[in-house]
């Protein structure tokens, strides 16, 4: 059904070049080799024949698809939207596409992405999903792809990473529930085989023996998912027990709006019977009921980082890799508030 | 860098059977043309002599990738990924990937983006970013590549589209503001290019019309995006008519998110001043400061169906296109309200 169309070397022909300079005209990534002007007048030719680069065949000649692939663990996570967009504008900008793809945190279908992805020869990938120990990630370096993670390190290998100081985050936001009086707080995680939900527990423990504070190992969960319906859970859980608390700190905010869902459903309000703190800073927690007060982390630095590094390992496979590590900020909003005297009396059992 | 590796005739070799049989296995969409038992062989075969299948040297030959681009125009507007994950998992079904692009509602770099995923012959597109006019919709059409729009509708072509009934969602969010005694009602709408703004804003007059309700011209505006700062402005121009108004109807979730900031800055409340109706129920809305009453539409349904569609369109390329129209209801929360005593009274002129 496709009409034929006019191949490269009808325009090197009409433009008087050789066909190697359409070609790098027509590559973004590549035009600034060539002057702007013959570079406009190759682009109008190209147009007026309806020549189009292919760089799916040309990526066979020159082993470059320009093509990345980006898996995140769960699309619908608003901490991963403005990652991606970051990293698409960022690899936009060089000629390059993103090829997208959503594992929903299954590990089986993670590796069938990315083995895709692979078979379809990306120049590299961008991997939010990653897990501590990740020989996904191992089977990325054997081959030679270019792999940068992103929100994620691993431990295995020395693999190029963009990611927060999750220990100043968390730290921060403890000190910040100790500014307020609180003692009794319990800690809700995320997945421990992921870098973000084992570094954020090690901080919190770390953080409250700094502090000199006793932290109840029974108020202490690793949800299984980083997900509104495990911080749920996790909070009933907590709760159970019949432990005294008034304060819950959580490795991510849809941890923290899950305990805002256990805490309606026992009757309970946020802050005044339990202050609560999220991770991210995700969008639009500022306008949730009530306003979450969070570790904010710049989403936008994380993708246009993450893209800069993998298109320099692109460029140059055998540069060492690099790891960033960007600055978190606390955001102080409703839902967390000084201890009051109910709380400090009653203990503020919860069950 | 890339080791090399056995090719499809050493795993036929190995099997003994022909490559193409190797090759029908490696391929999820023709699997099951063979044997679940050979099949299974040939892909132990494969993984143990480490083939795999290179969808994209495959695709030169057979005219296919297995590649499906999706154009949205925002990914981080909450709408999206469930749209977008809905049809990833739907494709990966069949042995689709997903090339995801977000074209951020810049119309010069949907074209490009277009451009791009054509050069890398794609099989087809899914697009939520087409306008009502839409030429790159046409020249996809002219070349033959199967379309399917989501979310959108095109005038000019008989184009495959699953799209919501959004004249019965209009009628359903007025008929709401009429029944709690809302007379003076304003229309924020959304960008009349495309099709979501234009057929939202004729349903909000027909359905004026229809109620006997005296609309005020003044009182209806347009936004140039579906954004929270597009809603936030419109509602500033309307404050500053000066003109009496008890509730806001609102076209998407984001521009009645804007009609809450500007309540703010006005310092008003929602509802006790004005009632705001939203559309789309997109992710979070039921959280927000007040929960926003809007018109819920099934987001991951209008994924699965543009997938479906367009396997369809792709099996079958002169198969009639089809429209899918499915059916939204509202969703009644917090913010709207009866007309209260002040409201009738005062006219709540909002400036």
């Amino acid at each position: 059904m496709l009409k034929s169309r006019a191949n490269i070397k009808d325009v090197a022909r009409r433009a008087g070049v050789h066909p190697s300079t359409v070609s790098r005209v027509l590559n973004p990534a590549t035009r600034s080799m060539v002057s702007e002007a013959l570079a406009k007048k190759i682009l109008r030719i190209a147009e007026e024949l309806g020549y189009r680069r292919n760089p799916l065949a040309s990526g066979l000649r020159t082993r470059r698809t320009y093509t990345v692939g980006v898996v995140i663990p769960d699309i619908t996570n608003p901490v991963f939207p403005p990652i991606v967009r970051a990293v698409e504008h960022a690899l936009d900008e060089k000629g390059y596409i993103a090829i997208l793809a959503d594992s929903g945190s299954k590990r089986r279908s993670e590796k069938a992405l990315i083995e895709n992805m692979k078979a379809r020869q990306v120049d590299g990938l961008i991997l939010a999903a990653a897990n501590r120990k990740d020989h996904l990630v191992d089977s990325c370096i054997d081959e030679g792809i270019p792999v940068v993670l992103v929100n994620r390190s691993v431990e295995q290998h020395s693999v190029s990473a963009v990611i927060n100081d999750d220990e100043l985050g968390i730290d921060l936001a403890f000190q910040h529930l100790i500014d307020l009086g609180h003692r009794e707080i319990a800690y809700i995680g995320g997945p421990q085989r992921a870098s973000t939900g084992y570094t954020r527990y090690r901080a919190f423990l770390r953080s409250a023996k700094q502090a000199g504070v006793n932290i109840d190992r029974e108020l202490v969960i690793n949800a299984r998912e980083f997900t509104e319906s495990a911080g749920q859970a996790a909070f009933q859980e907590i709760a159970r027990t019949g432990k005294n608390l008034s304060a819950v700190l959580t490795a991510n905010d849809l941890l923290a709006l899950g305990v805002f869902d256990a805490l309606d459903d026992l009757d309970m309000k946020c802050p005044r019977d339990i202050s609560v703190t999220g991770f991210n800073d995700m969008p639009y927690v500022d306008r949730f009921v009530p306003p979450l007060t969070t570790v904010h982390i710049s989403l936008e630095e994380l993708g246009v980082q993450a893209a800069r590094l993998l298109l320099e390992k692109i460029e140059n496979p055998d540069a060492p890799s690099k790891q960033l590590r960007l600055e978190p900020r606390l955001i102080v909003r409703g839902s967390t508030a000084t201890l009051n005297a109910a709380q400090a009396k009653s203990g503020n059992r919860v069950a």
